[in-house]
């Protein structure tokens, strides 16, 4: 009775199935009880030779395709519930599926994600992995795009850039003259396995005024996130947090301030607080270990934000962020 | 500002996102809000050259992507309540996308399924739809696979093997001699376009034992909801319900028996009813206006399913369903 479909999910994938509401996998659906909280959605698609290399080990793949779906979680102030899984393969090949299902099932544990429920397919053509991803969040709680006021601070945590360094180092756009391996290691580890910001999510709903996650390059999502506001923003381009390699990279010419954040990939949260919560968010998150740097203020305006230079002049970039088609 | 890929979103599936819960796309996450109910979770891809042809039409295309997944809802018990698609498309063209969103929306609304949100993005592959669906049902009321009892009734809605021989004349496998051309359309109509039985839900939750949909052809299903339910069946093979085309084909020698129940893509549903419940729930279905067969009954054993021709003896089949890998 068992075919090659079934038996390769009751393989790699039932063992991480342990959540009671996916059922064993064996059912049509999985079940998702809200107790007594709004749930929200998100889903994002990886695709090969797109959003990640033909070279990229599958445990990141499998780390990458739930974390940027965690990071939409977090910016939104939500608990992680679970998620479902869209995978279409060319093949069933064990060396892929066992490491790909082993870090699957230990970032879902980490993350206290559980895996639900789940599609495979086979394709003809490149790799597919799909997630949609449900947190809880208390009704009426989830924080929004549309929030931000004039005045707010805008603030990013971790650093920004290091995501699109390390693609470009693993295409060879960029070089990489004068990095040691840690430092190389550090940009592409950046690409390859994000780390969503979930242990912010629940001070982000005490303090932010509006939220989302740097996923498309900073300049492009926060014009989004003005938009949706109906807000402008001016950013000091100096205060950007950078890493020591992106800092290293930018110094000796091999990429550009305007590369880093129209770069995409980054997965940290960019947010807005009112002034007068400020001091207590951001010990908040430094009591979390989590840096977090403040880079501007939303101003009253309706034309898209200014990234300002040291001497306080707009600065013009050709392409704010990353866009399929 | 607006790119490629965010101007598609807006053009083309903004006016869709009518829900509340949909934010208007503009968001991260999409919300949705459980109203004291469990939230049933499926997802379904379909890929091109293995879920359909690359002649399908986009209209039947986004209704078949969304039906698969109301299928699951209905035979689950559970009231639709929105979706989310990631979309994977080599190009973004206008005469494709229109009647595709167009198709959609009007789904959508028809079965009371808003779309929540989704992503879209590129690929160099075959195109790719994988939606996740939502429903509702009373906490603890969703139907399983595994309620079956020995002695149950064993039914089946609509009619069977309808669709594969569809896709046996759109791929020339079957010739089709004798049928007139509307008795063609019935056929290709049924792959392309399945008939997802939402209607039946709730009465299904009142009367079914266990249920789930036919997607993967009547035998290879049966078999999975009866090692679920730890039973086994007798079905008797003349009870089957066939279409008036199925028939035309099966008495010229054009199609067999076996391929019409291993077939796959009939999404009706399947269901066991306890015996001291059938006539309420035959009267029931009726009333609403769909088919129902009683096929046969559950049976206490541990080995799979049989099928009885009409002398009595089990056929044995090569295949019981449609398998990727």
């Amino acid at each position: 009775m068992a075919s090659g479909e079934d038996d390769l999910i009751a393989r790699y994938f039932r063992p991480l199935a342990t959540d009671p509401g996916a059922l064993g996998l064996i059912d049509d659906a999985a079940l998702l009880t809200p107790s007594g909280s709004d749930i929200v959605v998100t889903t994002d698609a990886i695709v090969e030779g797109v959003h990640f290399l033909p070279s990229d080990p599958p445990d990141t793949l499998a780390r990458k395709a739930l974390r940027v779906n965690l990071s939409d979680l977090a910016a939104k102030g939500a608990e992680p519930a679970g998620f479902v899984l869209t995978l279409a393969l060319r093949e069933a090949r064990e060396e892929w599926l066992a490491p790909f299902a082993r870090a699957l099932g230990e970032d879902a544990a980490a993350f206290r994600c559980p895996l639900l429920g789940g599609d495979t397919v086979s394709t003809p053509g490149p790799v597919m992995i799909s997630v949609t991803a449900f947190g809880r969040v208390l009704p009426g709680r989830m924080i929004h795009r549309h929030g931000a006021r004039a005045g707010d601070r805008v603030a990013v945590t971790g650093t920004i850039g290091d995501a699109t360094l390390g693609l470009g180092l693993l295409t060879g756009r960029i070089a990489g003259d004068g990095l040691d391996a840690s430092s190389r290691d550090f940009l592409t580890g950046h690409y390859r396995v994000p780390e969503p910001r979930n242990a912010v999510a629940i001070v982000l709903r005490d303090h932010a005024s509006a939220t989302m996650d740097v996923s498309d390059g900073l300049a492009g999502d926060l014009a989004k996130l003005c938009a949706a506001s109906r807000q402008s923003a001016e950013i000091e381009l100096a205060a950007v947090p950078l890493s020591a390699p992106a800092q290293a990279l930018l110094a000796s010419g091999q990429t550009r301030m305007e590369a880093l954040v129209a770069g995409g990939d980054d997965y940290e949260i960019l947010c807005t607080i009112p002034e007068n919560r400020w001091d207590a968010f951001a010990a908040a998150v430094q009591g979390l270990g989590v840096r977090l740097t403040s880079i501007g203020r939303i101003t009253a305006a309706s034309d898209p934000p200014r990234f300002l230079d040291a001497s306080g002049r707009p600065v013009l970039f050709e392409r704010l962020s990353y866009s399929h088609f």
